[in-house]
């Protein structure tokens, strides 16, 4: 029997993980003598042995609770279910991840019906007894029972109605007890028995509610989304009540110790007079901002401020703040760091730094990495903006939550919203409030807007956690979730039509409106945390075994066109990871060069063969009569051959081309290294898709057996014009049989890649002569050019040795043409487990590696990316089988481990062997953090990642450090 | 500088890495005072060494040359090109392994034009030494220069038809003279110089000429067919002349110490009489048999007798020889282990045992597991044989040179030959006579026929090695070539019309006749020795790393019908160690409930999975009456649902089915372990090709189209059944859309293995009812039931863990149903390299594992083995780039790699674990021999494989005992 309850004044900030991070708070708040509820907290481990006892509360539990309890009534002087004195309590959730609006609460848990007969006693008049009451039934009701909260709200507004009551606060003691025995009714006709009156088994119901949350839907969709274990569990608070709503001198209100929308140093939050915190958070009443409590009670107020900044200092970082103040006496209710958006976060780490609170490495620690992508987050084009004005699509202005631009269509409810998003439209998540139960729809929607709420509402702290645009309190809109429709005035938006949201400016309009990406260079403190961040990727270095001394992990891009490089190296990219060469062949003027390239390819390339086999027996058999007439006729054919002509024209053509882009990419990397892959993805990617071609054939063959059958039964208004039919059937017939000859059951395992390369070198060898005239071009203009050669899909050290023979030598000629000197590299990637798998030889034969995670993931899975995300990856992650998408994060077991080896025994083989990778992994903090422990020198990621990747970097390299210390 | 030349007398047989096969064996039988021809070996080292410095002799090999050829002068008492007495040498190849008729011979190296001259000296009249330079000029002219023997055949035979001469025996010497005039010039003609004079000249070019042929075409093809490394180089025999051709004293002969084809304890071969060697082995005459040599020269056969039995208790097998006899003295110039047939093999091998000559670990060494094969040839069906015989199919008979029975369509060139069997077509070889010219078509082909040459001719030699049928000197025939077609008598084949040849027998017929395998158990030797094969798995043991002992490699058989399982089991079969289920669902009856199965599936199981999901939150909120009522909704939707009620009626039928499966084979293999492996295949490939569907919809519509149009305009008879188009049309739209949504772009990573099993969890819940109902109920009978369940596909732990758990309390079910106790395991494949990274992880979930190396070879290497072996897969191995194809003999380095990893994390995480290896690697020797090593169970092969594997793994298991030793 373990110790399952701690008071709060045997907790501390460091015990998040068993008290949670609300308990936790608590209990530190409680220490440093900040006015804390007395209270107690049932541990997390608690939790989890009621899981794993099949939802029963294991022994000792409820002793332990019962004991603690005693002591709450010894501080507070108050007992639990005495009439006389009653002590009422709140049972809260809190787990080691602050999880907003995940979690149920309980309040005025141990108030019973006799205490409110008895209501003249010190909890005050009996209306306050009986509004407590009705809470108490509607949330253990909701909370507890699993009740609509729908049904009570009905009753309530049936009631106001009926009295004509326009707020809850007009509602007499009389009334509010009508409703009470309605709350009991509908109480018992939803849960089969009367409301428990029992002190202690409301409180022991409530506690095992609590433990149930956790693996309640909308928790369980949060902790997917967000990648947090389900098995950490979560802790219950049991405090002692106060009351924001006992009289005109009780408030209640959350606030930030700063702006967590800009960052800027000032008390930022809400409060509402009479009230109790669930009135705020939940947005019924659009409460007040905090600087007017300074004029309703300025001393709870100054104790507010004081407390404040005591509790920053404490922490070293902003944190968000639940008080009551409670006939005029303040209570903290709960501390946690603040959640901000990207720009405050990054406002506050600078400002932090500049005011000798934390140093550089603690502010490049407090940003998640994925936040800068808010930072940079879509604005609206300003002309697009101006003219959506002057057109007059503005419907109006709510409260600027969470900023970003979005467009999308309106979806009334979370299931529309999920549904449209899932079907892959840009949607907009309109709702009169959020509530936890729209959480599901709110992830996937490009912004969120609501009718009502501040900026602290559930709406709000969501949304800005999330990184999505939202306008909250937009009270001009009327959204009529009944008729699919929202109001403004006369103007109807029906659910489905185009509406636009500027969330840094809190505007509504009508219809799309284009947006344009975020200027980086006018974000002065990002670039200012980014600059520490490289200095701490330069200036931190890790000793590995043996001696050597590796740099901290570099950030490159992958760029296939100067304008992606310019940018990349704009946003601080340290070279160019991976230029995909066959990008370029798909534009619209160079593909009929591509295709005949392609149609031509294996005849030629025929030709070429034989005559390569005979040169060889000839210089076996120099003087072989027939080897000789063999070569000759052969040398015939290559002269004669319609296919060699038209595939050496269009590699010629293509050679111009590329060599062009090739250019472009060494200006922009002046002195950076730019590697680039040849040609990976199987040739007849680049056709007509089969079914396509087989569909019109057969179409066109059709009809011209039947124009033939009943050609001359027609009318001549109505002959078909068969000759333009046969012409067209005739070529598309050629290219079907093309197309079919390529095809291949599994492409991605097919004729691609390196083994391209070897099948038609004539290809890579134009795309090396091409990249190397480039550089002795570039070079003659005193560019610094460091090309590096990369091929792809390696499986077998003797596929490298071949291909990189062959193309060295022509590099070598073009070199020599040009008398240039440049330095270069040959590498290759590793896709395929079994190029990991024998690292050490094919390190000998590539002077750099580059893992490609998207097809060694593929590979070492055996998924088909194309077929896996659609038909079973979903469901695998969603249902826990896998932790995670691999092709997001990668998996370090699988994957991990065939990269961990082919560095180890890489590196070993070639010391100085230059390692990135150059997937989508690149530009995920998790695989960047992976990527540095293996030992990784760069990852290369998208150009509009690097800014993020630079800050995992800098965060893994921490990492490290501290870990080895 | 090395020592690069060796005298006979300074080798021995162990040296033949250095030395080469035939010299070793010459150097060994000088040592054993065998009479040979004196001489001296120019090591393979020099070999190596003359292409490592870009064809060109290293130094000091001349030198060493010249040396030795002075110790070769004092023995015999002659000088090399001394006219007096001339030393003529002959010049062979001799690499390490025996490669019959690759490697190219020069004979009579020193003669000159001054030795014709001066003819009257020692070396006998001027005829022979005519003859003798003929020859010399034949051979340096084609051997040496590459050119065409057809040049020199041509003059020979336009001399022989002037002077009308039959046999080359009846040309005089003057007729002779003119010959070699007109060889010289023809040699001029086609080197452009004059033949070499020089005897040095004549002896430096010929051992040049070696070396290089180490690179001719034919060389390659023939060690990339057997695996023999490119490496080794081939080493010089230089070694006196004798003469078989010098007068009615003398013969030449080849000789098998026993029958090479039925093993028997006889002296088996031919000699001719004045002739030399050549003319035997090329099959130019038709040579004696050996027996006859008593008659001819009885003293040399009496001593030739005895050298034969000294011999082969020298080297402790039956040895090939060749032999001359010079004016009566006998010289051994060769002899190697006999190749023989497989019958032969076996016969020997098991007779020297009971002979006590060897024992029976070096038996069970003597043959080549592959050798099996050749030992279980097809036979002619005995009536359609009969049937062949009366209907006058008979052509004749020949020599019946190498056994088994084949059929297939004459091919008259080799290029054909290879042509035709590229495109899958069964292909008989039929030559005036083979040489080594042919070996690229005599490898594809089924069966060789030759008109000449007799049972040691270069055919009969090849054709024993491949273990093809063959029948050579089968001189009724008369191949033309040039007219392609035989002619018997006058019958008349076209090339491309089909023959069968009975090797065993000799027999030729035209026309196709039926094989069937032959009678394992009337095969007495094969059954004795694999006897004491499975006595060495059985008894010796390995003593692992922290003492675990492990029992030699056992052999298992894959079979997915009772019929495989008994031909398994009488094979030798200790289990079953894969039976693929799906493979009963393609049978004519079954599909149609396959489809319907497949078609409801995904929509029966969303509702499932819906009420599922109701039924896991009801159990949070069992008041919940929201909840309450959508679960009616779904149970309603359920019981109403076409789709669920056809879906469970499929599962039902197909149990069924299954059921009475299972029961065969758990009766075959009563006692043995039985695993089955549930469905791995993409469920569209049970459908109609979505190409097929798509070319039919398309048709239909377009032919509806044009019927709407001109069907007024069509008179009557001409009109189109419309409604019967567009039933099917409907029909097979339906079906088109279903195969869409399920087709994949990569199947072979989709959705198939363990993911359809955790998809569509019903298909593979009925497998494991029909599995253990099947295994209750042939319990009830007695019968020893051991089932083990096989997940395919396994990636991830948490894969294995949800569908086990599901599966097994399925199993429990029924079993408990039957109050049955039945032991059974849950196991997975090993086909997914994620899956053997993780082997730690996944063995704590599975209680075998089962090597699926197809897969594995696929996912390592990335290659989709459908796409990859047409495309460049071929391409590959010949040229070198991947040693061998590694779906036909396991990748060690790569998918070895990633076994041994499983195999160690496996064991250690489970020690009992057994594993095993069900990919087609099963029955292929050299991988056998991996899997021991690896430390393997067993190995799974093909049921008719088993003999195979029971040989390769007794010789797996010695190896890793010698080894170990």
């Amino acid at each position: 029997m373990g110790k399952w309850v701690y008071l709060f004044t045997e907790g501390h900030k460091d015990m998040r993980d068993l008290l949670g991070g609300k308990g936790a708070g608590l209990a530190e708040m409680t220490r440093a003598e900040i006015p804390v509820p007395p209270g107690f907290i049932v541990s997390t481990a608690a939790c989890k042995a009621y899981f794993e006892a099949g939802r029963c509360l294991p022994d000792g539990l409820w002793d332990q609770i019962l004991q603690a309890l005693k002591h709450v009534e010894d501080l507070t002087a108050k007992r639990f279910g005495d009439p006389a004195a009653p002590l009422l309590l709140s049972v809260r959730s809190g787990a080691a991840f602050s999880m907003p609006g995940m979690m149920d609460t309980v309040l005025n848990v141990g108030l019973t019906t006799e205490m409110i007969e008895g209501s003249s006693g010190p909890e005050g008049p009996r209306r306050f007894a009986l509004d407590c009451y009705r809470r108490l039934v509607q949330m253990f009701g909701h909370t507890v029972k699993g009740m609509d909260d729908a049904v009570f709200d009905e009753i309530l507004d049936e009631a106001k109605q009926r009295h004509d009551c326009r707020s809850d606060a007009a509602l007499t003691a009389d009334m509010l007890g009508d409703i009470v025995v309605a709350y009991r009714q509908a109480y018992h006709a939803a849960v089969g028995e009367d409301f428990p009156d029992d002190p202690l088994v409301q409180l022991r119901q409530a506690v095992e509610a609590v433990f149930a949350s956790w693996y309640g839907k909308r928790a369980v969709d949060y902790r997917n989304f967000n990648k947090i274990s389900h098995d950490l569990g979560t802790a219950v608070n049991i405090m002692a009540m106060v009351f924001g709503n006992r009289d005109e001198r009780s408030a209640t209100g959350v606030a930030f110790t700063r702006d967590p929308a800009s960052g800027e140093k000032i008390l930022y939050g809400e409060y509402l007079m009479h009230a109790q915190g669930e009135d705020v958070v939940a947005g019924i009443r659009t409460p007040r901002p905090i600087i007017e409590l300074q004029r309703d009670l300025p001393e709870a107020f100054a104790q507010f401020r004081k407390i404040c900044r005591m509790i920053e200092n404490h922490y070293q970082d902003m944190q968000d703040l639940e008080f009551t103040i409670d006939q005029g006496r303040l209570f903290i209710l709960q501390t946690r760091t603040g959640k901000r958006t990207a720009r405050a976060a990054v406002a506050i780490a600078v400002d932090m730094v500049h005011e000798g609170v934390i140093n550089k490495k603690k502010a490049v620690q407090r940003l998640a990495p994925e936040q800068i992508d808010q930072l940079m987050l879509p604005v609206f084009k300003p002309e697009s903006k101006q003219n959506a004005i002057a057109r007059g699509q503005r419907l109006g202005t709510g409260l600027n939550a969470s900023p970003g631009a979005a467009s999308g269509i309106a979806a009334l409810d979370a299931d529309t919203a999920k549904q449209w998003a899932e079907e892959g439209k840009a949607v907009i998540l309109v709702r009169p409030e959020t509530t936890p139960d729209d959480v599901h729809g709110m992830l996937p929607a490009r912004g969120i807007l609501t009718q009502r709420g501040g900026a602290t509402s559930h709406a709000a702290v969501v949304a800005r956690g999330l990184g999505k645009p939202c306008i909250t309190g937009c009270e001009m809109l009327q959204v009529d979730v009944g008729r699919k429709e929202i109001r403004a005035g006369d103007r109807r938006i029906r659910q489905g039509e185009p509406l636009s949201i500027d969330g840094t400016t809190g505007e509504v309009f009508t219809g799309a409106i284009d947006t344009v990406p975020a200027d980086f260079s006018r974000e002065g403190p990002l670039v200012e945390l980014l600059g520490w961040a490289d200095e701490i990727c330069n200036n931190l270095c890790r000793h590995e075994k043996g001696g050597a001394v590796r740099k901290g992990l570099r950030v490159w891009a992958n760029a296939d066109y100067p304008r992606d490089a310019r940018t990349a190296r704009l946003f601080g990219a340290r070279g160019i990871g991976l230029c995909r060469t066959e990008h370029m062949f798909f534009e619209q003027e160079r593909l009929p060069w591509v295709h005949q390239m392609i149609l031509h390819a294996a005849e030629a390339q025929n030709l070429y063969n034989t005559r390569e086999r005979l040169e060889g027996e000839l210089l076996q058999r120099p003087q072989d009569r027939q080897l000789l007439s063999d070569r000759q006729t052969v040398l015939e054919k290559i002269a004669a051959s319609e296919a060699v002509r038209k595939y050496e024209v269009a590699l010629t053509r293509l050679q111009e081309m590329q060599q062009g882009d090739f250019e472009g990419l060494f200006a922009a990397m002046d002195g950076l290294p730019v590697i680039i892959r040849l040609i990976d993805p199987p040739l007849h990617e680049f056709l007509p898709r089969y079914e396509e071609l087989l569909e019109r054939v057969t179409e066109l063959r059709t009809r011209l057996d039947m124009a033939t059958l009943c050609g001359g039964a027609l009318p001549p208004d109505k002959r078909l014009d068969t000759a333009v039919m046969q012409t067209e059937l005739a070529d598309k017939a050629l290219l079907l049989e093309a197309v079919k000859t390529m095809r291949e059951s599994n492409p991605m395992l097919g004729m691609r890649g390196i083994r391209l390369g070897i099948s038609f070198p004539g290809i890579v060898k134009m795309q090396v002569r091409a990249i190397f005239e480039a550089a002795c071009r570039q070079a003659d203009r005193g560019i610094r050019v460091k090309p590096e050669i990369m091929i792809p899909l390696t499986g077998h050290v003797n596929e490298l040795k071949h291909v990189r023979s062959l193309l060295e030598s022509e590099a070598l000629q073009v070199l020599e043409a040009h008398h240039a000197r440049i330095s270069y590299k040959f590498g290759t990637m590793i896709e395929v487990p079994r190029c990991a798998l024998t690292a050490s030889e094919i390190a000998r034969h590539a002077e750099f590696f580059s893992f490609g995670t998207n097809d060694l993931t593929q590979m070492t899975f055996g998924y088909s990316r194309d077929d896996a995300e659609g038909k079973f990856l979903r469901r695998y992650v969603e249902s826990g089988i896998l932790p995670e998408n691999p092709f997001q994060v990668i998996d370090r077991d699988g994957v991990g481990r065939l990269m961990l080896m082919a560095v180890r025994e890489g590196r070993r083989a070639r010391p100085d062997l230059e390692i990135g990778l150059c997937g989508e992994h690149g530009g995920d903090p998790a695989s960047i953090a992976f990527c540095h422990r293996v030992g990784l020198d760069y990852v290369s990621c998208s150009p509009y990642r690097v800014l993020v990747a630079r800050l995992a970097a800098a965060q893994a390299v921490l990492a490290t450090i501290t870990r080895d210390k």
